[in-house]
């Protein structure tokens, strides 16, 4: 079944625990962690203290999506906060191979993410150490933009690699996916789905995931 | 009367509007908001969202302090999320002076920081320009820090100066401040009061600022 | 017919007037502008107040070639100062899609750029997009310099990948340029031809025009 | 006798050899040059090869400043392009004394800037190694700004440092200088005086220059 | 017949004349010198003076490995030190076909280095420009690493480039290299193999290298 | 007594331990190690392994002196190595304060480096935190260099400072020192002095160390 991801970007940060509990109630799988230093991307969002404040409110799998430089240095203080899957950006990492070991030795997950317009072959020789590939259908940065059509091509190309290795890896997708969007990433090959506004705007948010679910 | 400027970063992230309005009825003046970025020191804390989130839960003028490289960047993100005060590093700032009017340029008042071992001497130049001179009493990045004693001097020459020019610029210091080392800094010249396992990790928050503040 | 755009970097800098309106006369189709900032590259040329000096003396398009790191950050400014195309190095872009999107959103044509090391691959993504694909022959920095025989397989290459697609991209070559080697990109695929010293460098800069073009 | 140095910034880059000996007949001292990468000031200017355009269009000193990060790696191609004095900027140099001496090695003469809210105690270890000290009374990166009050006491400050070690060091000014400015930069001790609009964007620039110079 | 190249980072750096003179005599065919400035990699070992304490005391070829951000600043310095070959990596270069014509001009062998997770297409276009490709076995930054299987097809991909081109460029494996696994480098394709602790910390150097070459 | 501490940047690095226990034996007090990082200064020269291979062959203590970035990243590398006092750049140093503790934090003496423009003042807050301040005499980065003759009175104002505040640090010189200027140094109040060529490079280094030392 598809797992969605509510993304954090589009939660009421004043009060965390009460939205974030809403969502594991309406069925959400992981919960989406943005964590941008105004650097990597023009904006500065949370950090390790903020995902430290949440692992004891929610049971779901925290995904901590880094985007940030140089994430090697902050790996272990995501980890030690709590974090289950820890994603990074293939534009960020000169030592790809290195950061992905960095986090599989913290006992985490590893993703990795590619933006928009970086092509697929830049994380072949990756593909087989990670748990997850994310592939950002906006630029990231900011809750709310709209999904970037061409991207669907890559989702059915990396599909298309995890199966052909007989991987068990998961597709990821994050930005402007909302029901319509999803049935289309899903079709294309993801299996989990990063929804922000979708989401946490939606009065019922149950109602909201499984729409996006496609239910 | 000595301001008490509860710091952000003690408080629960899950729940800030709880919190926050707690030290808001305890008696608290500013809500200190530390912003990190992981470049300028070595930890990523929170941004304009969490900003945005906290304006509309309090009445209190929000005492921004940035963290940060390249403040001049995001002095517009956060002026917009309803920052009163803007403090930037001067360690941070080639053009300091340009840095100051960006903030005041956006209708919000301007400080300046020193770190615990850069000398008072770095702000004489910009001192007539700012609302605020934050002095730190612990190296930047986190929380529950020992006080450092030796700026303590720097507290009285900074209020001296300021007498001397007959400004009125409030002297603010951050960093293992409590009961103790509170009165300290208030004889030295210091009139707000940044403190945060003093006061957020103290079930009784009202009692906590009082006891900081010496009454 | 194959565009020819001469390149600022051989005109009379003390005289941009006479030398832009002279090879507007000659016949030129682009006025090609190398701004260059001493990191991208190990030169410094000219910013938007040149481009703002230049627009209102020609009425060719201003073809702005940026050699620049985060050109985010000057795109706004060189789109108001005049230029009609604004093109990026993709070695300088994590986020291409968003800097390509802030050049089109500026109401300007974006184009990108690969150094002669750079494999096509990494402009896949971005092709759809785009208006420009513009191949270096030399490595940027300097005018003068030697074409680098192994970039024509590139050009051919974008040239396919474009006539597959059904798109209308144009392909510009950029170092090296002169009546034998221009004759060798048309070939190839190209269809746009900066020259600096090969035009600027002549008496007759309309005759060296022709030349080029292949008249 | 008060030297005057027309900056560049608001000549007409189209056509600068007229503007530049418009200036000179004028009666001009220096030209001053502005010089900016994009990185250590929010704009991008001009480089080595307009320099070298200017250079044998007038008899009079080039003035360079550079306000650039890394200015070690630009001294020589600024040298060799025909630059009399250089001057850099304290805040972007961490090995001033090296800097210094490299410009001189060149056999041109060499200048520190400071911007408006650096303290002058920072250039006092290499005062006696310059030719000239350049004090910001705008910040810079733009022409056009209004004069910053406060550094008058700063002129002040150094030339009684220089009078006192009996040095002959010029005190320049840049930044908002017109006749009313200049005369109070003059009684604080400044020498040259650099002026940009008040100089070129006027009809009669001989009479501009005068008039700053306090005839 | 398989070269076998020691890697100077597994020697005693207080007496490097001895351990060098004696691979030299245990039959190594080039002295491998790793170089790093704890920016590229984490990690800092030598420069360019090591390198030229060296080069009196052995006839062997100096293989340079830069693990530097901005080689083109050092591959001077590195080849009047007596370097051989100079071999950048392509994650540290955005202008690779001018780093590469640098080293060429200091009239030194050019080398391009890939990561584990670097794809081989991101070399395709200067294969015919080097004098070896050099694929990283291990991240670079620390010896007595583990042997990453998963670089064994990159391995062959790059010879059959080369086979396919025709070109004689030697490629070069580093990391993890042992008798064993040096067998299954060769049978993918490899000439030359460095190795650090498997030959340094080995009582004989000459039976170690021997071994490793397959004898 | 004026301790001693021949500067390894002139030793033999093919034959470091020769080197070193020649100078111990001609009765150094301190070896001193000049880490370069290429990035802070001109320069690579050797890290922590180096360090570490010197460490059982002398019982001097090792004067570790950080020319590199970030210094933070590698003081728990120096220290483990075998580092007794570590030195840091203010210029480096944002965190002055923090960069002093964590050398002390691991067991090792801290110094605090100051190049021959930068102002005494810049090192007066954390005088009483360190054991060492050293004054360089030339701009770091290369051996051989001319002593900086302005660069006396500093020495004699941090003297003062010490001896006034009553503290027990030491004050060091580094760069062009030789008999003559060592003369010049401890008198204006130094007690330790770095030399280089003027030890390593004269056949009797016993002699050439009591000759600095004056007797």
């Amino acid at each position: 079944m598809i797992k969605i991801a509510p993304s954090i970007l589009s939660a009421d940060f004043a009060n965390l625990q009460k939205d974030i509990q809403d969502v594991e109630q309406g069925g959400a799988d992981y919960i989406h962690i943005d964590v941008m230093d105004g650097h990597f991307v023009p904006n500065i969002t949370i950090g390790p203290l903020v995902v430290e404040a949440i692992r004891p409110i929610t049971t779901l799998p925290l995904d901590v999506h880094l985007m940030i430089e140089d994430p090697d240095t902050y790996i272990p203080a995501f980890a030690k906060a709590g974090a289950d899957i820890i994603s990074v950006h293939v534009e960020a990492c000169r030592h790809l191979h290195r950061t992905v070991q960095l986090i599989k030795a913290e006992g985490v997950k590893a993703g990795v993410v590619i933006n928009p317009a970086t092509p697929v072959e830049s994380i072949i020789p990756i593909l087989d150490d990670v748990d997850l590939v994310l592939l950002m259908t906006v630029n990231p940065g900011f809750g709310g933009q709209a999904f970037i059509e061409s991207v669907l091509p890559k989702i059915s190309q990396v599909r298309s690699l995890i199966t052909e290795r007989g991987l068990s890896v998961e597709v990821e997708v994050d930005g402007g996916v909302n029901p319509e969007t999803a049935a289309r990433c899903v079709e294309a090959g993801a299996d989990v789905l990063v929804a922000g506004s979708a989401i946490y705007q939606q009065a019922d948010r149950k109602k909201a995931i499984s729409s996006i679910r496609g239910n």
